[in-house]
C-alpha cells in the first residue's frame, strides 16, 4: 500500500468496536476540517464490553497494524473498553514504529476536560456498567484533581437502546429519566458522557440535567488532544481545503453505513470490508 | 378549554408552516425545560413560501387564535414567512386579550446575536429565495448595527432536500458546498441558518466553514428573547421539574410524527390533527 511521503498528509487513523466511535469522529470531522481520517469498526466482534484485557489486547493490536499499513500518522482509540485494557501496549507497539505514532484514547481527556469544566467540584458519569465498575473515570478525575467528586451512573440499558432503535422513543426517555435522577439528586454541575453512544440522546440529557450543567462528551475533549498532538510534532495537515474520510468494518458493510450514518450525522459513502489477519504478540 | 388560572403554569404556544419550527422548538425544550410547550404546524397549508402576505395575515391570525384558545401565555412564530408578513399584525391582535399575550418571531433575533458575535463585521446568511428577497435580515442586521455587512447566500434546494430525504447524503454536501463557497470567499466570521431546516446540517456547515466560523441559529436567538420575554413579564413558570409539550397539525397527524422526530432529536409522542375554523379579520 502507497501512501503520502509527507507525513503530515497521511490520515489519522480512529477505531471502535463498532459505530459508537463515530460520535467521537463526527467531533474530529468538524474541529479538524483539514485532516484526513481512516476509520475502522470491528463489527464482526462487536461488542467488547465483555471480553478480557489479554483478547482486547490482541484485537488492539491487529487494528493497528493494520491501520498503520494505511499510513497513519495518529492512532486515536474510540472505545472505552479497549482504552482501558490496551491503551499501554498499543503506545509500546506505535512508538516502536519508523514514524513513532502517537496513540490517544478515550478517559484520559473527558476527566481533564470536566474538572476544568465543574464549578462546584461535583461531576457525573453516565458510563456502561463494566466502565463503571474498571474505576478508570475516577482514577482518572483524581489524577487531574483529587478534590473533586466523582458520582458514577452505570447505565446498563442505555447504549443497546440507542444502538438497536430508534434513539428518540419514549421509553428511552423513561430509561434516561432513571439514570438521570441520581446525579439531579447529587447536583452535579458537569457530567461526562462515557459512552460513545451518548452523544445521540445529548438534546435529552440537557434538558432533563438542566441547561445549566456542562456535558462533556469523548470526541470534544479528544479532538481538542489530537489536535495538541499533530501540533506539538508538526503533523498537522498543510491542506487548507476540507480533507477525505473514508470508512473499513470487519463486519457487514452496508449494516454499518445504515447504522453509522445516524452516529456520524454526515454521509458515510462507501465501507470497505476488512478481514484482520496479522496476529501480533502483546 | 380549561387551562390554569396562574397564568405562569400556561404554556408557550409555537407555530410554523410545518416540522421546520420544530428545530426552534428543540432549543426551546432544552434551555427553558420547566415550561409546558404546545406547537401547531400547518402542514395541511404547507409551504407558506411562496403565499402572499395577506394570505399569510389570515392564516397566522387564526393559528393564534387556536393557540390562544389552549390558553398560551407567549406565541413565538417559528417561521420565516409567517413572521416577516404577520408579525406585526399578531402582536396588535394578541394585545387586545386579556392576557396581553406577548408575540415573539425569528429573524430578530437571530440578526441581534449575529452582529454580537461578529469580530470582522462580515455576516453571512443562508436563507431561502424568498427570505432572501425580502431584505427581512439585512433591515434587521443593519437596524443592530450599520456598519456590519451581510453577505447573503439564497439556497433554493436545501430546505427542500432536507425535508425530502435523508439530510446526510453525498447529493446534500455537493449542494451545501456550492452555498457554502461564497460566505468562504467572503471571509465571514458569523453565518446565521435564516431556515429553521437548517440546523439538521450544521455539522456539515460547520466543517465546510471552518470551526471557527459562528453559526446562529433562529432557535438559540429566539430562546434568550422568550426567557427574557417571561422574566420581564413575571411569566416564567413556578416548576422546577420538567414541563410537558404536545403538538397539533392542520394535516396528517402520523406524516407529521414520524418527520418531526428528526427535527426534534426528542420523541413526539401523540400528535392531535386540528382544524382551524375561526375566520378573523386582518
Amino acid at each position: 500500500m502507497r501512501f503520502p511521503s509527507d507525513p503530515r498528509e497521511r490520515p489519522i487513523a480512529v477505531f471502535d468496536s463498532g459505530v459508537g466511535g463515530l460520535t467521537v469522529l463526527h467531533e474530529l470531522l468538524v474541529r479538524l476540517p483539514n485532516e484526513d481520517f481512516v476509520y475502522l469498526g470491528d463489527t464482526a466482534r462487536f461488542p467488547y464490553g465483555d471480553r478480557g484485557p489479554d483478547e482486547l489486547r490482541r484485537f488492539s493490536l491487529q487494528i493497528a497494524e493494520e491501520l498503520l499499513a494505511r499510513g497513519a500518522k495518529l492512532l486515536v482509540v474510540a472505545c472505552n473498553s479497549a482504552t482501558a485494557a490496551a491503551l499501554p501496549a498499543l503506545r509500546r507497539r506505535m512508538l516502536e514504529t519508523t514514524l513513532g505514532v502517537d496513540v490517544l484514547g478515550v478517559v484520559g481527556p473527558e476527566a481533564v476536560h470536566a474538572v476544568t469544566a465543574t464549578h462546584n467540584g461535583r461531576i457525573g458519569l453516565l458510563a456502561t456498567t463494566a466502565t463503571v465498575a474498571s474505576g478508570a473515570y475516577a482514577a482518572a478525575v483524581h489524577a487531574a484533581d483529587p478534590h473533586v467528586d466523582l458520582i458514577p451512573v452505570a447505565a446498563p440499558d442505555l447504549a443497546p437502546m440507542i444502538q438497536s432503535g430508534f434513539p428518540f422513543d419514549e421509553r428511552v426517555v423513561e430509561v434516561v429519566r432513571g439514570y438521570v435522577a441520581p446525579l439531579v439528586e447529587a447536583e452535579v454541575d458537569t457530567v461526562i458522557l462515557g459512552c460513545t453512544h451518548y452523544p445521540l440522546v445529548r438534546p435529552m440529557l440537557q434538558r432533563m440535567l438542566g441547561r445549566d450543567v456542562r456535558i462533556v462528551t469523548s470526541g470534544a475533549a479528544l479532538a481538542r488532544q489530537v489536535e495538541h498532538a499533530l501540533g506539538s510534532r508538526g503533523l498537522s495537515s498543510p491542506r487548507t481545503g476540507e480533507g477525505a474520510y473514508s470508512f473499513l468494518s470487519t463486519g457487514d458493510p452496508e449494516a454499518f453505513r445504515m447504522l453509522g450514518t445516524r452516529f456520524l450525522q454526515l454521509p458515510l459513502g462507501e465501507v470497505e470490508q476488512v478481514r484482520l489477519h496479522a496476529e501480533v504478540a502483546a
